[in-house]
């Protein structure tokens, strides 16, 4: 059996009992009932992922997974291929934006070519696992093979399995890929069945021609490999790309070993909803991020069923959204830590 | 010349030069354009804020006023008036919500007693600044009188003076007070001319027929006292609360000093509606947080016009939500100060 085999077996759903106990909890803290709204749903959550009432985030990463897209020879993109690699390397040196976010909360970046179209050096800090350089043109043909999208999976699986067994107790999943948005929304179209039109973005500054031009190349892709919507290993590897996989991999790595993920906007979305097609249980380790300023992002967090949280109007990626998340959900664990009950309080209402 | 007016004249508008630095240093950042949104938007305000193109935050407060309220008596809220003062003691002990939701952030927790109805023990921790046992019952006549009212400006103005002085360069406030979103829903119906049934909520937990009553309680109060809504003095003193001006008070001390304040929800946008309307430009300093789950809390983020960066559901008050923001505050200077420019990483796009 495969790995990635195994790790969809070993997805369980949350702990009922252990919820049922937080929740308890929740509404014996000294603060009127559902006062703190969200942020105790979190907290139930977090008890259900890690069978514990009061659950401890103190260790968290943000896995980054790099890679190109064929289909940028579509003219999809507005800014060069090459981006990909040379911003890939500015991770590792802590300057890009993901990095600066993810300060404040202690989280590290975990770099990983997963398939860029050129070579990265082997002492950048950057893990390297290329897949391939780059996907497959999917206007022209499947982005990738279905055993290049297992291996992808199971790419993300390893890396989050490496950090949990480091101690990494809150995972967060980031990406860089020039033309991403693309592969992103053609997910999107075909797991949601809406018409590319409708739900196709500027992802990184493009005009209004070239959005037309976009959702017209991924209603092509789709319609020319016609991915099964059923089957998300069929659709990551027919309109899906190397970074996506690997994220969704990560999330489900997450999930098996009851970890919780917060997903990050767009492209973590698209990445999540390919998760959750594979195994429905991996959503119950998801924790949403911000809204993404990308024209699908709102249905795409309405389809994989998660409300944002935090309302910036950013489409930047690199897990960025997710950076700015965590903090939020460390609280939602402080609260279940420091604040006291009714009783704790000797205080009656 | 008073404190308040020695206060209100040292007010200025945001520099306007260092904005126009902080924009560029933005644009130029390794993204694509405007892809950090309202991050960046915080960015540049914060600099206008602290005239420094990478401003810093490490060293942050949350200055809790805690005070009773008169109208009470009419039947306005669903607990013992007694929590006031029992809840207040909580906050030095680090047990309550706003406590356990700053410890990730690392602000510290300034508890004042500026009007509870009972007396605080001098050695609980907690400052004592009260003004008076209670404000009086604003169904009967005015909360206040003008001089109390300025009073609690000046006790606001300050704690956020001495907290400055001690090095903090981040505000946000918080409150604690038995009956006090009465106080907000009436000022922001006079500051707004809203019908008081439109925006009266449930408060620490009302019933449908307890919402209906406070709503003519807050009529009542308004009808007899008839503040003026272009003086924000009376409006506090005729409807308002102690901490409510005390909160206006940190509000406009914070703007004095060109130290940015975090706004937390329902009471505190009714303190910081109070605040602008005493001086306007106290409003540029202001940073939303979360959107409140009482009623009026929208209409009250609209008349202020500042939008909310965190939807929680949340409605505990205390500075809970001013809590949550802190580290996105914190995450808008990292990106100033850790993320390179495109001339700096010598790259083109």
């Amino acid at each position: 059996m495969n790995l990635l085999q195994q790790t969809i077996e070993k997805i369980e759903n949350l702990d009922q009992e252990t919820m049922i106990k937080a929740r308890e909890r929740v509404d014996n803290l000294i603060k009127p009932p559902k006062s703190l709204g969200r942020l105790e749903d979190l907290a139930v959550q977090l008890a259900g992922i890690t069978k514990t009432v009061k659950p401890v985030v103190d260790n968290k990463a943000i896995i980054v997974m790099a890679a190109d897209h064929g289909v940028y020879e579509e003219g999809v993109a507005p800014n060069p291929q090459a981006i990909t690699a040379i911003q890939t390397l500015n991770f590792p040196k802590g300057t890009t934006g993901v990095c600066a976010l993810s300060r404040m909360s202690g989280a590290k970046i975990v770099t990983v070519d997963i398939g860029i179209k050129e070579d990265i050096p082997n002492d950048a800090g950057v893990i390297i696992r290329k897949i391939k350089y780059g996907t497959d043109n999917m206007a022209k043909g499947p982005a990738m093979t279905r055993e290049e999208a297992i291996k992808a999976l199971e790419v993300g699986i390893e890396i989050a399995n490496e950090e949990i067994k480091k101690g990494v107790n809150l995972l967060g999943t980031g990406e860089m890929g020039i033309g991403n948005t693309t592969a992103s929304t053609a997910i999107l179209a075909v797991l949601g069945n809406y018409p590319p039109e409708d739900i196709t973005g500027r992802g990184a500054g493009l005009s209004s021609e070239g959005i037309q031009h976009k959702a017209k190349v991924i209603e092509k892709a789709i319609h020319l490999n016609n991915p099964n919507p059923t089957d998300g290993i069929d659709v990551l590897a027919k309109v899906g790309g190397l970074e996506i996989g690997g994220m969704a991999g990560v999330m489900l790595g997450a999930a098996a070993n009851r970890v919780p993920v917060v997903v990050d906007g767009y492209i973590a979305t698209a990445a999540a909803l390919i998760a959750a097609t594979i195994e429905p249980k991996a959503k119950e380790y998801f924790i949403a991020s911000h809204a993404s300023a990308e024209i699908g992002g709102k249905k795409a967090s309405e389809l994989l069923g998660i409300k944002p949280i935090l309302y910036m109007d950013m489409c930047l990626g690199e897990g960025s959204g997710a950076a700015l998340t965590f903090p939020i959900v460390e609280a939602a664990c402080d609260m279940m830590k420091y604040m006291i009950t009714f009783q704790e309080a000797s205080m009656t209402i």
